[in-house]
């Protein structure tokens, strides 16, 4: 691949860069042990929690629901779990840090050295479903060194929109082709490449916890695939 | 002033936080030296480059021009600029080159190490009406530790439009009164304050040359004055 002309590159966040569940799992686990709540699986109720995303975005999507960002889908998806997994008792400041859980997850191991290498040599930048002062409050807790924060709110469309990877392009003035979108997950990946960006994969198998099937095969249409972040700088001469 | 509940420091970038006069004469110089040009005053063209720039914004907010940003703006300008100063024979490189001197604006000595200390203490991020491709890569080259570039082309209105001041708030998520707008011309620090925000002056007197009328007077209605962005972090308790 000739990446030499690759500027700038983009990153999928939830997933790709942060460990949601185990981020998840751990505010949970806090939560329980001040609230006294013994009942819940935390595994499960993180694995909900995320899976409730898709759907709650497609509302958008289908203008079911006005643009709305995803601190406020992950609060309305709260709000049913804690009727579904039966917890009671949460004072409006609790729900709203509890919600905020987000905006505290934890980087895998390798993103914060892969990332100062990767910055180094390339403007980095996030390109996450997630708002801005999620991104924003996520790079200063975890010390994720972003260039730039780029958001799907910045264009009030979620991906997999192509309006998200053009715009992100032409704010940072650039031809796609000068762009690669990194992420875990190969629709993002598609959606980029269809707009002309180029592609870097870096799977993560646990992302959904130990033993999970996740879909890690290589793909001819993918321009370099990387087992994590440093590996990732390694591959692209940074 | 009440500044604990302030979470988020916006910066307004030229000549707050850059010396853009220094900086375009000494790309003009350079410039200069590799064309062969003699004739040309670069005080005087960088000071033409910046007066053209007002003028620019108001035939965008007037709606004479479509949305354009400041990169395209400047461009506009140069090319009127490089007939007025008599300056032929640069390729197209060249003109484009010259123009992104925008984008390796110098920043003022106490700027680097006065927003690493702030930065310690709170979000800071641009205000500024430069692009976000501009603001990135001056930021890269700088060494400017930017939480967040938040800039005018987001919202596609110019400061001092109020939809720029709320919007950035709105992406911090943030109500208006938690974040401060640093910025060294009070037009800024007034449009700021009219939606809400705090405000901090910090005059920059060399900011158009040595011995030029600049109003670095204290204001009743500014929370804060500083000398430089150290002094700021110090007044702020970072």
């Amino acid at each position: 691949m000739d990446w030499v002309s690759v500027h700038a590159l983009t990153f999928d966040v939830f997933g790709t860069v942060v460990d949601w569940r185990s981020s998840i799992i751990h505010e949970g686990t806090r939560l329980a042990a001040a609230k006294g709540i013994t009942h819940v699986d935390w595994a499960e109720f993180a694995v909900a929690w995320r899976a409730g995303y898709g759907p709650a975005m497609d509302r958008v999507r289908q203008s079911d629901l006005p643009w709305t960002h995803i601190d406020d889908l992950h609060r309305l998806i709260l709000e049913r779990l804690l009727v579904e997994f039966e917890i009671g008792g949460l004072s409006e400041d609790e729900k709203e840090h509890f919600n905020r859980a987000w905006h505290r997850l934890r980087p895998w191991p390798d993103a914060v050295p892969g990332l100062h290498r990767l910055k180094a040599r390339y403007t980095i930048a996030t390109l996450s479903n997630g708002n801005v002062a999620l991104l924003t409050n996520m790079a200063k807790q975890a010390g994720l060194p972003w260039d730039c924060i780029l958001s799907a709110e910045l264009f009030r469309r979620y991906k997999p929109d192509a309006a998200v990877y053009t715009g992100a392009a032409a704010l940072l003035g650039l031809p796609p082709e000068r762009v690669m979108m990194v992420a875990a997950h190969k629709g993002d990946l598609w959606a980029a490449r269809a707009v002309g960006m180029r592609t870097a994969f870096v799977p993560r198998p646990q992302e959904f916890g130990p033993g999970q099937q996740v879909d890690t095969a290589p793909e001819s249409w993918i321009d370099v695939q990387a087992g994590d972040f440093v590996d990732l700088a390694r591959r692209l001469g940074a």
